[in-house]
């Protein structure tokens, strides 16, 4: 549970009934180029083809859309590698290049469309930004689209959650707060991940995957994968 | 194919791969509520909990929320019952009661919540009304919500299209023009659904579920269905 602005108890549970996909959305020009994992991405008019996107204004990503106006979409695959979304989903643009070792092109806009993983891109250009506070709403008119697989499926964000067992990155919308995973609580010897931070405590276990506390890092196996952005164990690093 | 603004071609087939949940989302209080089939809902920030939703402007339920300001959100569960998304995703609220033998309850806004197939639900405030031309985008803030059935699988789009067979009405954002489908252009007996107004002609067939042009209405197997809105055929009159 937690409470809204009027104090009143909210059913987070509630929010994993909304259903969302998963896509890449990348923005920039030349060598500033950035792309991030969201879920906030609909369709708003037909007439023309516009779609909304929402994004944390922390979001490297979200600097470069204000500055170029343009955005492009890419729809994952269902089977869309898990390091990638690590990379897209929890690293900062302002640290590394994320397109560095992807497939991608540039479209005739100038912006970066990511194609690794890819079922189906759009290619857009900025109608409205609008403010909620924490987050920007850009709407986005398509200047060029591709389907890529017709018959690829689409990744969404509950089989990323209950196949892999990932949670929101924290600058996501749907982002809940869950420190009591990342707890460090113990002084048995912690693991960390190298993709997205999550440190594996065996003094905590991980109650997502059902793995108790007391086990150690060395127990788990080898088909364990990160709580949080779902890489194998070869990807964490003793502390 | 269709073409965008500057006349470029757009591929079609490229939005299907966009997931989306199906929801009712409902307003109104008193005598005057009402609640349509909506595809387009997004969480758009956590702190405070709100969502957005885009509505076509001609819709009654756009009209309720812009006077109340208030509106719910019920989440669909996977097996919804065909008939109560041709009531809620085909009929007008201007010509019938769609709450009238369906379970709902009021909130304490009095805004209407859909319960029927409802799997969970969100009552929310208006935060703000952002015109795209022809639809409206609110974003709401959640007052009340509720987790009926913890373990109910959501209705998606994709299952609806796929399994179902459904198309989108008319005022949806990603409604595409399927006119050929409610052609006719034959002399032959031509059958009527009366949840969604499709017309079924055997000179046209029903391509989508592989009927082929030439089938008579009386030939369609009992568990054809209607290609619109799902239902079956004891919901057809003859035209």
């Amino acid at each position: 549970m937690a409470t809204n602005q009027n104090n009143k108890q909210i059913n987070v549970e509630a929010f994993f009934k909304i259903s969302y996909g998963l896509y890449v959305v990348s923005s920039g020009s030349g060598s500033k180029i950035n792309g991030y994992v969201s879920n906030a991405v609909f369709q708003v008019t037909s007439e023309p083809a516009q779609f909304a996107i929402c994004c944390n204004k922390n979001n490297f990503t979200a600097e470069l859309i204000k500055e170029s106006k343009l955005l492009s979409i890419s729809v994952l695959k269902k089977d869309t590698d898990s390091k990638l979304l690590g990379v897209f989903g929890y690293k900062s643009g302002r640290d590394i290049d994320k397109f560095e070792n992807v497939k991608y092109m540039t479209g005739v806009t100038g912006v970066p469309i990511l194609l690794e993983d890819t079922i189906a891109w759009f290619e857009c250009k900025v109608t409205q930004t609008i403010d909620f506070g924490t987050h920007l709403l850009f709407s986005a008119e398509i200047i060029e689209n591709n389907l890529i697989d017709s018959s690829g499926e689409p990744l969404t964000y509950a089989y990323y959650r209950d196949i892999k067992k990932g949670v929101s990155p924290k600058n996501a919308p749907t982002y809940i707060d869950k420190g009591h995973v990342q707890a460090a609580i113990s002084d048995a010897k912690k693991y960390k991940c190298q993709i997205c931070g999550y440190i594996y405590d065996p003094a905590a276990g991980d109650p997502e995957h059902n793995i108790s506390a007391g086990t150690d890092f060395a127990a788990l196996s080898d088909d364990w994968a990160c709580p949080v952005c779902g890489v194998d164990k070869s990807n964490f690093e003793i502390l």
